[in-house]
């Protein structure tokens, strides 16, 4: 008789945490952290996690280690262990919900993907109601993904007057890519168009500037800011931004 | 020695409270919900958590009331009462938020915007990930937007290979607008693209289907359902949805 036909195959989650604190995650989320027995990531999100669930096990790996984390997280559900694989904001969103399924599915196993509130959302809250209206979500990282296929996408974006959230807009080795971005906008959205730069959103440090697509390249931008540019009728009134959904009052 | 001077004034929150069920509420939205005076939404939604918090104050009022049930809401804060409205995802996403800061805003009251899981993240969750990278959300509603505006923002999302998030694709009075939406998806995106229609997604009755852009239209849509249309990227496999990010594995 063979053991492993007895041995119990853990579960793997894949799990959004929201912005980073413990009141803008899900009850859900909360709920499989506290459950599993092995948590799981990239070392940033496992450091916002790690107070809260103290008891865990916890697997920690580097930036760029996003294969590696997969099969590693799938190397412990086939111990037996249930694992949640973390992310910060929502895990389907330029998080690792999909890279997980694709690599666990390889030996069979399936995923729960939990959801959370992705860091425009978070970072709408904070300044106002900017996503009222139809919206476009980009991420600026051409690590991955062809330059000239993240530029078309700026640009058909903002010509179909779309709010824009941009992720990962700079980072110390990516500098220029907000640059012509910024240009790109500004071939179909006026230069006095609201921006908002969202940084560290949920975190202690959380701040935020309204400018607009004239001068928010004056200002600082990193890699843990979420930039929201408005669309023609997005306004700032008594330092909230504003997309009107068209009600008359 | 004027009495009003030293009336509390009550507190405005916008809350979502996620797809519906009381997993997907932020602990956030929970915790808000459980401190105010009064929930105030639009009957669907109250109906949704009416059970949890039982012993509250509710304000429910009627569909295409919105405007007056804001004004409510503020009236009910001016009594010195705090307040929650409520709407199901995020409130910032087509949701309340922007109409009730805008009339706060003429009596100088502020409003505490408290973020929640968006529909499309919801449903992208229960079918896989296919949000995992760019994409475009758009509301198939023309009440309050031309619809030339509308279709204009479907086809440049579409040129721009995103994937499509479409909220209120149909209901009974609108049919024909969803029919034009794939004539032109179908003008940039593959007739095989993949389609997850996600209904009621974290309701009891939640159920989802995976078609293609081709085929889409032949099964059921109703007013609580969204459609997910992939970019040229996205696959299906194992009754899962995926969007890849790029990585190789």
């Amino acid at each position: 008789m063979r053991r492993d036909l007895f041995m119990k195959k853990g579960k793997i989650y894949v799990v959004g945490i929201g912005p980073g604190n413990m009141d803008d995650i899900t009850v859900r989320a909360y709920r499989v952290l506290k459950n599993v027995d092995v948590i799981a990531g990239y070392i940033t999100y496992t450091d916002l996690v790690k107070d809260e669930f103290a008891e865990k096990e916890f697997y920690v790996s580097g930036m760029k280690k996003e294969v590696a984390r997969c099969e590693q997280v799938l190397e412990i559900a086939k111990s037996g262990k249930d694992v949640a694989l973390i992310s910060s904001g929502d895990a389907g969103i330029y998080g690792m919900a999909g890279i997980m399924i694709e690599i666990a599915q390889k030996e069979g196993y399936e995923v729960e993907v939990v959801p959370g509130v992705t860091s425009s959302v978070a970072g709408a809250a904070v300044v106002g109601a900017p996503l009222m209206h139809d919206h476009a979500t980009i991420s600026l990282s051409d690590l991955l993904t062809d330059w000239d296929v993240i530029t078309k996408r700026i640009d058909k974006a903002a010509e179909g007057d779309f709010i824009i959230s941009l992720y990962n807009p700079k980072s110390k080795g990516r500098t220029t890519q907000i640059v012509e971005a910024r240009e790109l906008m500004l071939k179909h959205k006026a230069p006095e168009t609201p921006v908002a730069l969202l940084r560290h959103v949920g975190r202690e440090d959380q701040n935020y500037t309204l400018t607009n697509l004239q001068d928010f390249l004056n200002h600082e931008i990193d890699m843990f800011t979420v930039v929201i540019i408005g669309n023609s009728k997005t306004y700032v009134s008594n330092d909230r931004m504003i997309t009107p959904r068209g009600y008359h009052i």
